[in-house]
């Protein structure tokens, strides 16, 4: 089994995105879809989205705290998004997977990034943490592991490439063996800027121990797209009218 | 059979966009797809994802007129984007069924928006041009024809209702034999904005005659996304060092 987790929360475009993503997940065998939303409770949409969507799935939630969550106005690097979601989702495994040892991956698959199927069967097969390049990340055409003599030696990134780990969320697997007998391991959302990965990884792998998927590093199989947030004027302008879009049309 | 016409074109996202599209698609039966670049000739991006896509399709290309082109900085309502390719689109269909008079129904999907699986089915018993909502498009939350006893009496739109046919390209599908019997139907790219859409459809329908679909138009089934252009500021400052990506490397 391959199982996503998936932080999302609550914005115009969220249903378009689960949307996209599921055809994704829909096309991939044995895959568990794990979507944690960002909210003090399961919101409809997400329910009513996934129970039509055809998918395995498990529906959490765990809303971030107030202080951590990114503000209308802020750059988004400001805060690491989606932390206590990724969190939440280890917890699950890990309480389910209490008493006995499945064989499968964990995939971190935030609800915008582009995936190729292709990404799904080179993950399948993780020893204990794979990696691959991902696409239009970090202000570059790709971030990668650098592979010499099949070992991954160094990291092609634009920022600190002495970061103990300068990998995209989307640009790695873990077995979900190696994170049931490291109970510790999880995200730090204190974790400076670029770090969020590190702080998972560090406790669980060395570099050395890196396995190299997609040709040795060297195909884009996923792509770190984002969405641009919809402009509201005219919808605001008609409201004031009373001709606003029905609010119980849901979108 | 569905014919989706997609018009193309080559920048950063491109291939990540084809990808997701790609998918929905692969779920839907039925469906052939047009693919037209804007181009002055086939890329080996778009042929190479084509032939390994599992698609059924058919590989296009015409590029938009220099002086019909958005320019960079450009505001993206200035001119409209990918009338040549859809009309390119509309040849291809009208010369490949000349004698013949398959039961197909034809609909334009841009590459950026978002497409559920029930939306296809809702197109496919399309008589001559069947309507229903788009969503995040416009400035608005949802535009979409309104219905009353049945039948389509205007529409919901947050600028100049009284245009012709005020729906979105992905609001509606028509079917081919409408296509095949007007020969002379066609996008016209001087149309003034907005008005895209309407001179297409004004020479095959009226707006009695349009068919509502997805519930009489109150379900939201395509999203009117559009993504972020991806930054590469890291990536032109690692260039100038000669440290830049790999330009050998697809992404
Ligand atoms: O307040 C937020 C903002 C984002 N996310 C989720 O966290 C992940 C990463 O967020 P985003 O894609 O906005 O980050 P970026 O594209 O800037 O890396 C995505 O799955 C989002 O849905 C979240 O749960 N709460
Ligand atoms: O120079 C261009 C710009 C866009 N397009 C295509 O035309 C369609 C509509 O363009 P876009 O999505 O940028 O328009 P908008 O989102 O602003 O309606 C999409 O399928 C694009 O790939 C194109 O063929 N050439
Ligand atoms: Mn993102
Ligand atoms: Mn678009």
């Amino acid at each position: 089994t391959i199982y996503v987790i998936t932080p999302t929360y609550t914005r115009l475009v969220q249903k378009a995105e689960l949307t996209r993503l599921s055809h994704t997940f829909l096309l991939v065998p044995q895959l568990h879809w794990i979507v944690v939303e960002d909210s003090p409770h399961k919101t409809s949409l997400v329910s009513d989205f996934l129970s039509h969507s055809g998918l395995a799935f498990t529906h959490l939630h765990v809303a971030t705290p107030r202080e951590r969550k990114l503000q209308e106005g802020d750059p988004n690097w400001l805060k690491p998004r989606g932390v206590e979601q990724r969190n939440e989702g280890l917890r699950w495994l890990r309480e389910t997977n209490r008493n006995r040892a499945e064989d499968a991956v964990v995939y971190f698959a935030d609800d915008d990034n582009t995936y190729s199927l292709q990404l799904f069967e080179e993950m399948r097969w993780t020893q204990r943490v794979s990696v691959w390049p991902v696409g239009l990340v970090g202000g570059m055409r790709y971030e990668r592991p650098v592979v010499e003599q099949g070992r991954v030696v160094r990291f092609h990134t634009g920022w600190r490439p002495s970061r103990p780990f300068p990998l995209d969320m989307a640009g790695f697997a873990v077995s979900l063996r190696l994170v049931l007998v490291n109970p510790e391991a999880r995200f730090d959302g204190d974790a400076p800027m670029g770090f969020l990965e590190s702080s998972f990884l560090q406790s669980l792998v060395t570099m050395e121990e890196l396995e190299p998927k997609a040709d040795m590093c060297t195909k884009v199989l996923v792509w770190h797209t984002r969405t641009e947030k919809p402009k509201m004027k005219r919808e605001e302008a008609m409201l004031k009218q009373g001709l606003g879009s029905d609010p119980a049309i849901e979108v």
